[in-house]
Order: C-alpha cells, then structure tokens, then sequence
C-alpha cells in the first residue's frame, strides 16, 4: 500500500510516520521509485504498536527498546519477555531486597520468579500500601492470588506460541492496555457490590 | 502528642505538616499553650492518607476533594464513595456516550452502573486496546469478569460499615494502593505460566 493509505490504516498522521522512519522505529517501505515505497501489514501492525504504547504515556526511548527485541528477541523468549516487561516500567528504586514481596510470594506458594522484574514492582506497591496505613494481610493476599492467577492464565492461553515477535507484541500490549480495563472494571464491581450492601443497609439515605 | 511525635509516627516532616495546616488538609491540633497543640490517632491517619495519595502522583487539588469528602460525605455515602473515587482520576475525555463500555457491561450482565464515572475510564481503556488491535473480545471479557468480581468482593467484605469517613478513605486507598498490586501479581503470574510453557515447549532455548 501507498503511505497515504497506510495514514488511513494506521491513524498515524504522516508527519509521524516519516518521524519514526527516521528514527528507526518503523521499518522501510520496499521501494517501488525514487520517491514511492510499498507499505504492509507489518507497517500497520507496528504503528498501531506504536501508538498504543506512546498512548499510555510511555516515551519514545522505552518504546525502541521494545521494538528492538520484537526486531531481535534473541536466544531466549522468556527472557526477551522479561525484558520487554521491564521496559514498560522499571522498578522506580533499584533495591535488591524485597522483604514484603518475597514474603508474599512465599505465602502463595506459587512458583513465581523471584528475579522477575515486577517483584520491585510488587515490593514497592506493597510498602506503599503499608506506609499509609492499609498494608495487605496475608488473608487479601491469598484472596486475590487464585483470581489474578486465574486472569493471567486466560492472557497466556492467547499469547501466540510460534512467532517470537508476535508473543512479545501481544505480552507488551496485553500487559499495559489490560491493566486499566481490569481496573476500571474492579472499580465498578466495588460500586455495585456497595450499592448493595449500603441499600441493603439502609445506608443511601443514611444521615451522617 | 506534641507535633514532634506526629512526626516521628506518620513519617512525614514537619515542614510538611506545617504545610498542610495551613492549607487546611490537616486538621488543627487542640491548642495547649499559645505555641503548642496537642495531635491525637487522627492527625497521625490523616496525614498517612496525604503521604498515600500524594506518593501515587495524586495533586493537592484532588487531595483536597477527597479530603472534603471524607470530612463531609454528605447524605449519600454511595455517592460520596463514587465523588471520591472520580476525583482519583478524572476520565481522560468527557464522553457522554461509552459503547464499548455499555457493551461490555451488558455482556457481563452484572448489575454495574451506567453512571459510575469508572464508565468512562473502562470506554477509554477498551478503545485503547481496540486501537492497538489487541481490542477485548467476549470470550476475554466473560473470561476475566468472575475473577475481577472476586476480588471486588474481598474489598468490599473488608470496608468499614459503621463510619462513612473510614469507608471512604478505605475505598480510596484500597482502589489506588492495591491497584499497581494486582498488576504486579498479574505480571508475574504471566511469567511464571511462560516459564511453564516455553519450557514444556522446549522454547527457552529455541533459536529465535
């Protein structure tokens, strides 16, 4: 396809486009003349990859790093994996002891990897709780884990298996688009579960 | 306790909690002499929930509107839990119509409400996703629901009934503070189930 028709494809305004062609974010077109080149579905996979991951904020700096192990995911995809992971967020405080979230880890018992990047992740929002005043007790933690096991193993099921680039596209954006869908729907699960517990009580019209 | 202990026990400098006085976050002290005031639990809990809001990137501006709501939740507690949980993090577009969202609700057959502002925020996140050509499907939707509701439910079992204060700092905290929780859990749930599968498959060392 021409660029004028991948714009149309991609929602990618031009100028953009020519942007992360210099850049090499965006893979050449084939070129058919001096000036025209062939574009294809692999352009418009990787605009919308692109824009999906500079959608949720992230800058064009960590968005190459990703693109550069799609490009090239290495000897090792669970490593790749890892890696694309760490580089949509990296752990704001490199710290090398987790105390809170081995704990957790250890508690749930499941095989988790304890040099997985999100465990700073995990380490960091456990003491964020912690330090104002509604730390997680090892009851919310084993109420949670068989539920949010039970997400991602729905996720993994999905991921694509025989093409490396397309396992670490879809682990990318599965993991930072997901996220706000998941929370936007636990939010609306608590508002209804406490409409009814506060109609049930009484409590709509409850004077305080 | 003398300001120096509130110190000491919220963590949070005094320069700081001189700060919020003035700004009317922190409620006045009860005065013992012309230069000093005695602080008590509540001092201690407000100032944790400023340090909460404020280190997930929360503005004062909304600080203060939640801090209102908690001080004032007015006649309708469920209202005032849904103020407090908008003012968390407003919708990114005002939309009126969400049909993605309406959809999704629909095809969840959940009692949700139209009408939450987490609404807007779950129509935004869907078309996130459908941008980016990872959009939800039903079978995704219908596959994560039973679980986020479960986990809904252990919040909910665990807020204060009694006290509208407490249960709007509860729902407010939970919602931010355990949200990057279960996405660290999801994350490295997604790594373990990887590491099952592409070691089943002989994959981790595939040559890619």
């Amino acid at each position: 396809m021409l660029v004028s028709e991948l714009v149309s494809r991609s929602g990618v305004p031009l100028a953009s486009i020519k942007y992360y062609l210099r850049e090499g974010l965006l893979m050449p077109g084939h070129a058919t003349s001096a000036t025209r080149a062939d574009y294809d579905e692999t352009h418009v996979r990787r605009l919308r990859l692109i824009k999906g991951l500079s959608g949720v904020g992230l800058s064009l700096g960590r968005i190459k790093a990703i693109i550069a192990l799609i490009d090239e995911p290495g000897p090792s995809l669970f490593d790749a994996l890892g890696t694309a992971v760490y580089a949509l967020s990296p752990p704001p405080v490199a710290d090398e002891s987790h105390p809170r979230a081995t704990a957790a880890l250890e508690l749930l018992g499941t095989p988790y990897l304890p040099d997985h990047p999100a465990v700073a992740q995990l380490e960091h929002a456990l003491a964020a709780a912690e330090a104002c005043g509604v730390g997680m007790t090892d009851d919310q933690l084993r109420a949670y884990a068989p539920h949010i096991e039970a997400i991602a193993a729905v996720d993994i099921a999905l991921m694509p298996r025989d093409d490396p680039a397309a396992a670490i596209e879809y682990v990318v954006l599965g993991t930072i688009l997901y996220e706000p869908i998941i929370a936007a729907l636990r939010r609306l699960g608590h508002a209804a579960l406490a409409a009814d517990l506060l109609d049930k009580q009484g409590d709509l019209t409850h004077d305080v």
